[in-house]
């Protein structure tokens, strides 16, 4: 099984194994040795397709990151008002949380201990900080309430969207993205309360 | 020093000084030993207050489990409109985990591995089952939007306070909680959006 399943492995299936190892075990608790069990090839065959532990995480997290990044290049979220800017993104970034779950949970558990680490925190607030500007304006321009400081609207903002990865799981007919991103969209922009 | 604190050490301040060290290293990473350590007593004097670590994990998601369930009991949160009720529940919550913040982060971290973290699930569940209910009762009355899902919202609702352990840390001066509290009120039951 050890010598089929080495026949068909790829960068790709091998960052898989290593991701879902990585969310299992933590980074941290991670060794090589894991890693090739798992993947079940040998530590020199790893060693073929990536110079090191740090790597796997590196492309992981830039998996991630990209997801994300790439949201703030799409048309509605540069064209328009602000507060629909902001809402393109919130639906977004729902839908990148959950189609590239396990990406998304290891880069929400990255701790700073190494480079890459530092290196995925630093674009993590990056990315806060773009969204809260997009938050700014929308008040600026009186779409987005004022009475709630920009700062702690974005961490509640982000830290609902967040929590998703602690409980949501891939429904193979996809049905359930829809209803998940809708409703952050409608508790985000209008809340829960009847009008 | 080991012996002058030993002299002024209660069950309260162990029990302070248990609660770090767990969000520090993880439950299933602490060791009396470790215990020891941090409270600078023998771990003889900690068998003398406690009868085991899990005692001590009994003790701690106990504090932060009763500080939820007393929010029920409140005037506030048993009389009135569903809606109210639930508005209530919502800011006590937030000013619970604001208040009681090592307890309250220790009980979100439980995983289930002991008697006692699998007795503190089943208690979370019981508390978000009682605001779901709460949340149900209101959309039956038509003050909360029936277009989200209960179990979705609650969850949602639920993520977005749970995360404030990952960012909210005391001021001396108390005068951030009331900010907090109010901008969780408003996002949740208004939303972000002018209208």
């Amino acid at each position: 099984m050890t010598t089929a399943r080495r026949d068909t492995y790829t960068p790709e299936t091998l960052l898989s194994v290593a991701v879902q190892v990585f969310n299992e075990r933590g980074y941290d608790g991670t060794s090589m040795e894991h890693l090739s069990k798992a993947a079940g090839i040998s530590k020199s065959s790893i060693y073929h397709h990536v110079s090191s532990k740090e790597e796997l995480l590196r492309r992981a997290v830039s998996r991630a990151l990209d997801g994300l990044f790439t949201i703030l290049d799409e048309e509605h979220a540069r064209v328009g008002r602000p507060v629909d800017r902001l809402e393109h993104v919130v639906r977004r970034m729902v839908e990148v949380l959950m189609g590239e779950l396990p990406y998304v949970t290891l880069l929400l558990r990255v701790r700073g201990n190494t480079e890459t680490e530092r290196w995925a925190l630093e674009r993590r607030r990056d990315f806060d900080h773009r969204v809260a500007e997009l938050l700014k304006a929308a008040a600026a321009d009186g779409d987005v309430r004022g009475d709630v400081e920009v700062r702690l609207a974005t961490r509640l903002v982000f830290g609902m969207i967040n929590s998703i990865v602690e409980w949501y799981r891939p429904d193979p007919r996809g049905s359930g993205e829809r209803e998940v991103a809708d409703a952050v969209v409608q508790v985000v922009f209008s809340g829960l309360r009847s009008t």
